[in-house]
Parts: C-alpha cells; structure tokens; sequence
C-alpha cells in the first residue's frame, strides 16, 4: 500500500511482524505508549518514531521528595443524614484510597466545606479526626455532605491501564505545575528527556498537565468520569492566584457544586466560567514552553486529545497559543473524529477503536464486529474532514492473533487513504447554507456536547448524540454557538439551527430560555426565513406550566401537568411527506418523550401513545421541525438530513447527490471530479445514486465504499 | 326487591313502565331533572318527589331586564406574538360566541389584563375596538396575551346538556348572587318556587351558583375542563369586596394565572388561597339561607356534587354550614364515589353512570359493558363507605330498550342493598394504621386529587389516580394530608403516607419540597418506623439535579442530566418479595418513569430499560416503597395493598381477611359477622378465601360477590 499516514503501536519482539504490517499497511510512523515501549530495531526501521510524554507522571522519585507538589483534586462525599444532633462523616467511604488522600497539610476550615444539603447552607463548625468529620450541632434529619481537597496519589489514566491490564509496576504519581519550583523541574526533565531520546521525531503529550475528572470508589471501580472536567487542576496555590487575579475567593462548593462537579450538562456559573478560563490560560501558557523546547530541539510537538487535556479546550481562545504540530485522538465515533479534525491545528491524526488491548482481542472476541460500526461512523466524519493520519493503539501482538482483522485494518486504511488520493484535500460538496447547533456552552464545546466521556454511551445522551452523530458526516457547515450568538446576531450565518437536550441541561439551554432577547431573536430568525430543528426537550424553561418557549415558532408544547385542564388537539397523522420519504419502519426515538402536542398549525408527521414525535411547521417564511429523539441509525440520519433541508427550504438542493437507499451516502468532491458512495451498513446493499442530474445503480459490499466520476 | 334507597329519573310517558321498575328495583323516590319534567301521574305515584332547581339559571326574562346581573368569568386568549410594533389580539378568537360575551361596562383598564408572557410583564397602554385588543408598541417577537371579563351567557352545564342531546330551547343564563338584588330576587323566587311544588318533598339543587371552569372554544367544542376551578366566581363587585376585606386588590392574573387558571394541579398562591376562602365563605352563607328556606317550608334540601359546586368544598372549612340534608353525585369509579360518600352531611347518594342519554344508549351501544366496570370501582368504595341510595341519571326510556341493562341493574340493585343489609351500617374491619395522602392540597380535597374533571381520563392521571382509586375500596382509613400537616406533627397519626404525582405539581408538592422542616419530618417520621409508599416523582423538587429529596428516605434518585457523569449502581432484580408475591404478569406502570436508580441498600424489585419500577427500602425502623406508576387494575391494586401492608410492618395483619385470587376481594364486617366476597373482574373466577384462619373456597360470576359468615 501507499506509504504513509498511518502510525502504527510499536511491541519490542514484534519486530518481524511490524516490519510485514509496515509493508501490508504503509505505515510510515512508529510510536510506543503508556505500557510499551520500543526496541532499538524498531526505532532503527526508518520509520517516524512517535514517543509518548506525559510530564506530571513521569519521575516518581522527584514527586516523593516533593509530596507538597502532588496533584491534587475536591472530591464530595455522599449525603449523610444525621439521625441525632451528632453526625460523623467517612470522608473516603466512597473512594479508592489508592487514588485518593486527603489533604490535612493546607487548612481544611478555609479549603473544605461541610454544607447541610436540606438547607442548603454551609456549616462552619466541625472537626475531623484524621478519618471523619464530626458535625457536633448537626440537625437531625438534615442531610451533609464534606467537600475536601485531597491529594492524587495515584495519576488515575494510567490507574485505569495499571487496572485494566494487570499491571504490576509502581502507581504512578502526578505533579502540579502551578508551583513554580514544579515548572522549573519539567522543563529541565524535558531537555534532559530530549537528550535521552535522539530518534525521537515527535513527542506526543498525553496530554499536558491536568486529567478530566476520573474518580475512583472504594472498591477501586469507576465512580464518575466527567471527561470535561476542571476538579483535578485545584490548589490552595491555584485559589491564591485565582483570588489575587479575580477578586473574589473560589470554594469548594463552586468546584463540587452539589455534586454535578460543575458537569458541562449544567449551565456553567460566571465563577464556574472565571476558573475555567484562568486554568485555560495557565495551561495554554506553560504548555506552549513545552512545546517551543520540543521545536528548539527539532522536534515536533503532538498532543493526545485525551487524558491531561484539561484546561487546553481545543476549541478555546487560548489553544492555538500552545502552537502544536498535530492533535491526535481516539476516534470512536463520528463526533469523536469531528472533535478531533476540525481542531484549528496543523494536523490531526485520528486513533480508531478498538485499542489491541485483552478486553476485545481475547479468544471468543470479535474485534472485527467491534471495529466495523466505528469505521463506518469515523467514515462518515472524515469524508467531511479527513484527518491527516490513522492510527491505533495498543498490542499489535494481540491483534496479529486475529488474520481477519489484520485485513479488516486493510480495508479500512485503504478506503482512509483513498479520502487522500481521491479527494486531494479538497472540501467535498456543501450545501448552500450552514448549520448551527445551539446550546448554552457554544464553540467551545464544538462536537463535545451530549457527553459525559469520549464516546461513552449513556442513556441521557445517545437520543440527542445521535443527531450530532448524523451532522459529523452531512454535507453541511456546522457551527457550534451560545445564547450570546444569538443575541450578537450570528443567527444571519445559518440556515438552520438545531437545539436539542433535556430540559434544565446546558444542552438545552435551561434559563437561556427564560430570556425574553434569546426567544425574540429566535422566532423573529425563523420568521424572517429561518429553519428550526428541535429535539427532545428544545427552548426548555417552564413557565406556568407551559414548557417550551417560542412554541409557536417550534410548533409543539409539552404537556407537563398545569394545563391539563386544556383539550389538546385532535390530531391526524400525515403519512407523506419530505421529511419522512425514506422511512421503511418504525421510527426510534431512543428514550423519546411524552405527552407531546401540536401547537398551531403544525403539521404532524408520526405520533405514539398519543404524543407527537415528528412534526413540522411552518413560521412567517420559516420552518420548524420537532423531534422526539435521534438516537444514531442511518435511517434516523437519513430523517434528521431531509429536515435540515427542508427547515432550510433547500429540498431540491439534497438531490443533487443522493443515495436513494437510505443505508448509502455520497459524498461528491466537486474539485477533483470524484464523488465517494459509501455503505454505512454492516450488509451488503445496493441503490440507485443521483449524481448531478444522472442516475447510477451502485452495488457496495459490507462496510465498502467506492469513487465514482462525477 | 326491598323498597328503599332507589330514586329513579322520571320521564313523562313511561308511567307504566316506571310502576314496573318501582317494583323491580325498590324505588322509593323519583326525580325531574334539567330536561325531563314529572307528570302528575308519576308525582302522585306514592313515591318521595325529587325536584331539581338550579336556581341561578332558572329566570332567563329577570336577567334580561337586569343584564348587569350576568355571571361573569375570566377568559385568557392564547399567546399571539408580534411580528412588528403593532398587535392586534381577537379577543374572542377562540372562545364560544354563544358562552361568552366581552364585559366592556365595567373599566376594561381595571379589569382587562395585557400581559407580555415573553418577560411576564403587564402592558398598560392597549386599546379596545370591540373587537380585538390592540397593542401599538409591542416589542416585536414577544407574545402576548389578554385576560378579560366576560358575560357568560350561556350557563355552561345546561350548555353541555344542550348540545349533548341537541335541545332546542332558549339558552340559559345565570345571574351573580353576589349582588344583593340578586339574592333577594332568588330567595323570593324560592319561595314562590315550594308554592308552586306542594309535592315535592325534596329539593335538589344543582348546584348553588357557581359553576366549574368550562370553557367553550370558536367551534362550540370543550376548550379547558377544570371541575374545581373558581373564575365564574369573578365579577367587579366581588373584587371591591376582596379588596376591601383582604386590604389588597386582586388582578386578572391572579385568576387566570399565565393559562393555568389556578388547576388544582398547581400549589396555590396565598392570593389564591384567599380568593377560595373568599368565595367558599360567601357561597356557604348564602346557600344556607337556600337550605334554611326550604326546611323552614318542611321540605329537604339536597346537594348535587358537580355543576355549580364553586365554593361549596365539602372538605372544607364552611360546608357543613350550609345544613344540607344529603349531598347526591356522579359516581363514575371508586374514587368519585369516596368523594361522594365521605363527604360530612347525613346521607348520601350516588347516581352511577352511564347516565341514559343516546350516547350510550343507542342501537349498537352496550350499556351493559359500561356499567359492569364502573359498578365493579363504586362496589368496592361502597364497601368501605356505602352511599345511603343510589340512582341514575337520564331518560329511562331509552334504558328500557335495554332488557339485558335493566336485568344488570337489577343485580346492581341487589348488591348495593345486601350492603345495608348485611353491614347494617358497621364499619368494616379496618386495618389498625390509618393511611395518609400528601399533597399540597391535603383535607380539602379529599378525593380529589390528579382529576381535571369528575373521573374523566387524563393522560397525566392516570398512572397516579390509580393508587388514589384502589385506596377507595381497602380496609384503611385514609385522610388527604398537606404539608403543614407534615409540619403540625400529624405524621404521628399514621402508619403509611403516600406521596405521588409529577415533579412540580401540587400532588407530588413541588416547591414544599424544598422545605428543610417538610424534609428533616418526612425523614424523622420514617426513621422512627413509618412507613413510605412513592409513586412516580414524589419528593420532587430538583436541587443541583437531584430531584427526589429524601432520596436516602425514598430509596430512588432519578437522573435529570445533571449527574449523568455519575455511574449508577448495578441492579439485581429481587424476584421474590411480600409485595410483588401475587404478581401474574407484567405489572403496568402506565405512562411510568425513566432513569430511576436506587440508592442506598433499597431493593429493586421490577425494573426496566434500566429504570428501576418498584423498589423496597429499609430506613431505621422504618420502610419505603417506590412504584413508577399505578394506573388502576386489580394486580396493581393487590401490589398497592401489599406495599401498604409493607411499609407498615404489618405483613400478617394482611391475611386475616384476604382472597388469594386478587380479582376477589374481601369485605370483613366483623360486628355484623358477615364478609362478602366480590368479584372484581368481568370474568367469573374463583379462589381460596382467608377468614380468620380458615379457607374457603369461592365462586363467583362476572361482577358476583356473596355474602359469608365469618
């Protein structure tokens, strides 16, 4: 195969094999990770090497020296209800004690907060023993929980890994670069590692400083994963500046907030956004010295999307200061591959799932069922926006068990490295309008949102996840944008705006839509021509009884129990429609909602248990269409393409090339002449193709793909 | 048949059938009402003469030489957005022209209500056209709505009645008695009314004046049902004597309350409060002097339960007052049978539905299979507690082309009085641990709870009122509690609570959940051994994503997105469990919930799509139970029983009278020496009885029940 974009998880006794895959696959990089490492002949293959770098764990016996420059993190308790006056808290009950240790060194009467959740206040006096926090006036019957700093004495990506495979090897420590005496110490690590490592081409972070939120219970198994978290990158040293800079003191109970962790599922607060941005800063800051070292020394700089990657917000205001060569991360999806590609970074590398590691590659596993739907979906996203190279991790030992998947890899890398040759790096066709999706967080959060991990399917999320899922491989502009947006007028940029979520969620925009400005702009957007696409639980904040704002302009309302009193409309299902053209079955609305009605003259496209699942309207010279849920299938994709177009008035505009099988995608590279129908199917499938004006019959194998001439 | 305890609806023409069914059911009384009249023949037939009188829509030539005597209402129009500064609002658009009529004699700028629901502002500067409100700067995009009084025009029961049955008779208008000339007019009126009726023994009225909320739409056709509002009651005179009383002036909104019309479903106001006790005081008063009249002139009086029932409260303060002999009502399930029979007066009666009007009784119709299921609920509350008569409602020659339907009534008949006559007016036995429901609402309505109307389904109801209706036939006493009560100790007095109801409505109690003394309670209470029975979203008041308080208590968090992040404990159904021990199938949770987990030791007893549906709790001495919905079935109301039983740690106390088969059930009066076993299926069944010790096997028809010594 064509030699090159592709990076390959280097095994020291592999090195046979490595040199054959190196062949079968073109692989023209090399890297080793966090559990392996490469031998001298592997480095010597002539090969790019990659190396791993994760500064804060890297020297455990500097860390021991310096026990005050450990990481550290708040963690809450449970709720503990008093049943007498006296009340005392196990502050670690509900944690791993090899992840976890309480931090007595700095003051806990200014750093932790015992607060009375059925009051909601904070109680100033308490003790604690060295295990539990004794509330001495406790009310009985009330509920308390302690927020505590503690320190990370176990870096937890790499607990994960320890736990996951077995390992043996000593728990990693992790630093606190907020001390200055801990910057001056990775700096000189990192030109004393650079002298170590001469081959190296390219140093991939993984990541930088602080990890997302990965906690612990005390039977050493997951707690809470909030991978867009910000709890791990608290100090006393961090709150000192942060106060000297903003003002006004941080708590812990800004940090914890009630237990959501301030889980991006929640409106931030203003404090919440102040602490975020001045860890952006920090971050980006030290992390650009890092990188300039790396391109002193002639080399080249990548960062892993993933693990320490708090406070770089690839979509933030400080990101492109860190002047990175490369992102690379694990694509798992469509959305993951999108977070990954659009990135504003030189190049992008994309590492698919699943990782070769025993939990997939173990007899009886099926790692070619596994890897296939990812493919198909990653697919989708890199035809929108290729990354620049593949990728995967793990022990290429393990997957050289499995001769199946050696050429399943095959076919995927030769149809990743057709996107290059055929498509030349051109932008594939784009309808004649964008899209926006709209939530409370914005750009920021482009292709982050509807997620409490990476990929990670949750059963809040995936009805809503879906459609973002179906965006990453359209052919449409998408934006990621907030309230203020829409108040700054941005709304003009679009054709059509999705707002999808639960209501009280971030995703959603909770009391955003208590904001007479937002709702005005909104409807009179889709007044003036615009087209409004919601899903779930859209423009959600009950007033009296009525959930959803702007119902006019969305064309449903929410029976939520105060207007029961009111007979809902009669209604009458329209079975034909643009919208709903290609649907052979039931519709899957994952969790879906309830009691659903129309509102005006809305036109209602399918309905169940008497609720209104799929409607469409029309608003002065806009359009709205309201979805109950979008779980991800291609039929779904299909749905929620045909109601981006006809939101947008651009019916016809979807023809221009078009797969007639809902199961097939075309996605037309103009430039080069060249249009891609893939089969988003695990079956083989076949369908007539419309390609400008002319009708092709295209037969595809499972999973394949193939380039026609426009 | 024994004479006694049946009055039957008369109807000019069938007096020679009427004399046959006199005999066959043991009528003892018969009735007029609005629609049939009494021929001579059938008032001089021996029996007890019921005369209907409704006397606020009995004059239509005095209202229309005193039109300022009109009742009013207050109508709200939906919400019309502003597509520029200018907004024109049809006022009548959707309301019935024949129902209504815009009151523009008194100040329309006092009385009428602008209201921009995009900020919840008022809007002081409209005009009026006769026509349409008109608002010369709108902010463009903003909705808005108006709140105006109204003539009603059409008395709105006989309205119904009209179309219902196509009359043709000049429509009804009602006056106000809130004006003195009114009363005094009435009162003469009344009395001319018994000069005119020697022959009636008892007056029916139907009701006193004020009638629910029901609103017409622009087609004629039920807009908004609310049988427990109280906007007729409105008028400028009634607001001057508020104002006056309360030392503040109530607004349109305080009536209409942003569409809700202040539905039982909301936590009132304390304006609203206010305003009840307002009207309930006045009501009472004056209905007194009704009531007086007509024993000073030797005749009863008696109450229809419905139409113009607005301030009578039978649950409330002022009722009893009124001095009334009997209150008489539709009892269409158990629960509005419970409403009926528990009320304090000296006797009841329950008029069963279906009434006999051709929407029923029509070629084709089964008259039959309506009744069995009704009279099946209404058995069971008459056990617990028996109307002293029942009766029917509508043209009993249209039930007379029903042979098969006057044999079902004969049995219907015959069962209703074996519980007079083998109770004999004892109590049956009774648990020994009285029942709670908890609302925000509590005693004054008793039995009326999760209603928009008189036992008309409701989507939002049904999987709630289905607890609220098995209550109506088991051996407990059960009171309607608030959460004041909570707070005045009145817990104490109980072995079970139930709190059940959607999240932000009065029946789960919404804001009083956020009451740390209604917590700390609820908790105490439970800890020291009450017992806790949840159904849907009770305790729900969302705190940092936490919806349920007392989630240690209850057992049940639900996830609302904001603590997705958060792994859930892994569920293991318990299958074997005193409450799910008579389970036959699937249990139906009705619209049910999503995403309820369990916390703390509670066990799960059914769940599904990862959603726990029934869970059991330890907590201190006490218990508690979660269900995600009860809509009413036998099976789920044995489930109910036994988690009562449960809860209250008094598991044996549930055999000593109990059927085996829960489609029979037991009715134990113990002083009598009697139990009878009834059928609660429309299938016959059989099973074995527990009496005391010993079993007995019984059979029993559709709809059977036999009476046995204990």
């Amino acid at each position: 195969m064509i030699k090159g974009r592709f990076t390959l998880p280097g095994e020291t006794g592999m090195e046979k094999e490595i040199k054959e895959l190196v062949d079968l696959w073109g692989v023209d990089a090399i890297r080793d990770s966090d559990g392996t490492k490469l031998s001298q002949d592997l480095i010597d293959m002539g090969l790019t090497v990659y190396s791993v770098l994760c500064l804060v764990r890297d020297d455990n016996e500097w860390v021991k020296q310096n026990p005050d420059c450990l990481q550290q993190i708040y963690l809450l308790t449970e709720e503990h209800t008093a049943y007498s006056d006296t009340l005392e808290i196990d502050i670690m009950a509900t944690f791993f004690d090899q992840q976890f240790k309480p931090n007595t060194d700095d003051d806990i009467h200014r750093y932790w907060q015992v607060m009375d959740r059925t009051t909601g206040e904070e109680i100033k006096t308490w003790d604690y023993d060295g295990k539990n926090v004794i509330i001495k006036n406790a009310a009985p019957f009330h509920a308390y929980t302690v927020a505590f700093l503690a320190y990370q004495i176990w870096e937890p990506v790499s607990m994960y890994n320890h736990i996951t495979n077995s390992w043996t090897s000593e728990h990693e420590l992790t630093v606190d670069p907020r001390k200055e005496k801990v910057r001056k110490h990775l700096l000189e690590r990192l030109e004393r590692w650079l002298e170590a490592h001469p081959k190296t081409d390219v140093v991939r972070f993984t990541t930088f400083f602080y990890c997302f939120d990965l906690i612990y219970n005390q039977f050493g198994k997951e707690k809470t994963v909030n991978w867009f978290g910000y709890a791990s990158c608290v100090s006393p040293l961090a709150f000192e500046q942060f106060e000297k800079e903003y003002g006004y003191a941080l708590t812990a109970e800004d940090i914890v907030c009630g237990g959501t962790y301030n889980t991006p599922f929640k409106n931030p607060t203003k404090k919440y956004l102040d602490w975020m941005d001045f860890n952006c800063r920090f971050v980006s800051d030290f992390a650009r010295q890092c990188v300039e070292t790396m391109h002193k020394a002639g080399r080249k700089a990548i960062m892993f999307l993933g693990d320490h990657w708090a406070g770089t917000e690839p979509y933030g205001k400080y990101f492109q200061n860190i002047g990175l060569d490369m992102v690379v991360g694990a694509a798992g999806d469509g959305v993951t591959t999108r977070m990954i590609t659009d990135i504003p970074v030189p190049s992008t590398e994309a590492r698919f799932y699943p990782y070769f590691f025993p939990d997939v590659f173990h007899e009886g596993g099926d790692p070619v069922g596994e890897s296939m739907p990812i493919w198909i979906k990653c697919r989708r996203a890199m035809m929108r926006k290729p990354a620049a190279r593949m990728g995967y991790g793990g022990y290429i030992s393990l997957a050289l068990k499995f001769p199946e998947f050696i050429d399943h890899v095959t076919e995927i890398t030769k149809q990743f490295k057709s996107i290059h040759e055929e498509g030349k790096g051109t932008k594939p066709y784009t309808a004649p309008f964008k899209v926006a999706v709209l939530n409370s967080w914005g750009k920021i959060k482009s292709w982050q949102t509807h997620q409490v991990a990476h990929s990670l399917w949750n059963q809040r999320c995936y009805s809503y996840l879906g459609a973002v899922e179906a965006l990453a491989g359209f052919p449409f502009d998408v934006d990621f944008i907030n309230f203020d947006d829409v108040k700054n007028g941005k709304l003009q940029e679009y054709g059509v705006v999705l707002n999808m979520g639960d209501a009280g969620t971030s995703w959603s925009g909770a009391e955003h839509w208590n904001d007479a400005e937002v709702v005005a702009k909104i409807r009179e957007w889709v007044y003036s021509g615009g087209g409004f696409i919601g899903i779930g639980e859209p423009c959600a904040y009950n007033i009296d009884g009525k959930l959803f704002a702007a119902a006019d302009m969305l064309g449903v309302q929410k029976e939520i129990g105060l207007t029961a009193s009111h007979n809902k409309p009669v209604v009458t299902v329209e079975k034909e429609h643009f919208i709903t053209a290609d649907v052979t079955g039931e519709i899957d609305y994952g969790e879906s909602m309830s009691m659903i009605y129309p509102v005006g003259g809305t036109t209602v496209l399918d309905e169940a248990n008497r609720s209104s699942n799929l409607t469409a309207n029309e608003y002065g010279k806009g359009r709205s269409v309201y979805i109950a849920g979008l779980p991800f299938t291609n039929q779904n994709a299909r749905i929620l393409m045909r109601a981006i177009y006809f939101a947008a008035h651009s019916e016809n505009e979807m023809f221009r090339y078009f797969s007639k099988n809902q199961e097939l995608e075309c996605h037309a590279f103009e430039e080069t002449g060249k249009i891609c129908v893939v089969n988003n199917s695990e079956c083989a499938q076949s369908g007539e193709v419309l390609i400008n004006g002319r009708t092709e019959t295209v037969s595809l194998p499972p999973m394949g793909c193939t380039w026609l001439n426009i």
